[in-house]
């Protein structure tokens, strides 16, 4: 068991990080990104689910629109998961996640995931314990599944601070290309905000059969960087090769 | 009732067309093409189908990984479709394409499409004229149907001489990064080529409700660089605006 608090944690980038270099250092991780998932589609032996989460801004979106962009979209899909509808919740939680877990040869992102199904019960109080907990080993359970099947589960948790989250609600409501991003749920209280930051440090703690990477997210070339180089290393140690 | 040969339109550029000069329009397209799913995305009055054909080795995967990569995989989705299962078989041919249209925001591509499915039945004779006839039918409806539902179709034919796909089999059986591409099936007889690129020709004359863009695919800069053309100019003529 470990014990992650992630308000102990940074969201700035390391003193003495260069915006230039690492921005100049994500040109070239795109390229082996695209080559190196090239072969993975090739390979066959593997999937992979990479799963994205962080509180609202802390760029998300962004991360599929600088990283994920630069391999095939043949082989690479995005699935976003919203607040369920009534529909969907007239099933169990995992009813509407199950279809979309990638097939070998394909990389699948979730821009969240089930662990909204924890995350959000949680704060607002809408279950009680048990169920929750319940979900706890049930993700652990599937996730464990998933790798046993050869469906590799890369989890990025974007740290994003509360200061810098309300710069960037702030510009959503007053730069024009921003502004169809603006969403009234984005302003939550400081309370609110740190009950969602001890629950993904819980989170972190007791879903770790397959590690979280925490990311620092304040500085957007940053962030890119590092989930970049993550994702490259994952990649390279996987032996790809092409068959044949 | 338009009067289309594909045997006669040209598979390569036109003469005096720069290899270099191809390429580095594509890199500023790319770029275009990015900002344009950006508010394509954030407008959503529209989503786009976008159906990629030809024969093999054509280069239907190529135009993924070099042209629609360029935009958002949160917006961008490529389906691709084999030949169907036992089980897709046991349904009418649409069951198993209808759940990929895309919704507004999004943008799909068909790597193949529906298309094949008159295609195959024709050119392997699997069925009698009328069956073949109700699925012309069927599909001028349907894409009529897309289109007044705001769902664009954009249809891309990639036109390759027999010269230079024999030349793309032949580096499948030695390039070692390719071998895991050739497929036995890719090798058929010039009579069956001449009878695909016959009734290519009659889906030409017969399905265009919305256009089909034939486009010389023997040089793939050349190939790239003219979709990506098409594509954007499709998108900048909507007219797209981020709302709010």
């Amino acid at each position: 068991m470990k014990n992650i608090d992630i308000r102990k944690l940074p969201t700035a980038p390391p003193k003495g990080t260069d915006k230039s270099v690492s921005k100049g250092h994500l040109v070239s991780l795109r390229q082996e990104l695209s080559e190196l998932q090239n072969v993975f589609y090739a390979d066959g032996r593997f999937g992979l689910l990479i799963i994205l989460q962080g509180m609202d801004a802390s760029g998300k979106d962004g991360v599929c629109r600088h990283v994920m962009s630069a391999m095939n979209p043949m082989g690479v899909q995005v699935t976003s998961f919203k607040k369920p509808t009534e529909a969907e919740l007239q099933h169990d939680f995992l009813y509407r996640i199950y279809p979309h877990f990638p097939a070998k040869s394909r990389i699948r992102v979730f821009n969240r995931s089930y662990y909204e199904d924890i995350l959000v019960p949680t704060v607002e109080g809408l279950y009680g314990k048990e169920r929750i907990n319940d979900r706890y080993k049930l993700i652990n359970t599937i996730e464990r599944h998933l790798q046993v099947n050869n469906i590799h589960v890369l989890k990025f948790f974007l740290h994003l601070s509360r200061e810098e989250q309300a710069e960037r609600i702030a510009e959503r409501k007053t730069i024009q290309h921003k502004k169809w991003k603006y969403d009234h749920a984005d302003n939550i209280s400081d309370e609110k905000w740190d009950h969602f930051q001890e629950t993904y440090s819980q989170l972190f703690n007791d879903c770790d059969n397959t590690p979280w990477h925490i990311i620092p997210a304040d500085r957007r070339w940053y962030r890119n960087e590092q989930v970049a180089i993550i994702l490259r290393d994952h990649l390279k140690g996987l032996g790809l090769e092409y068959p044949g």
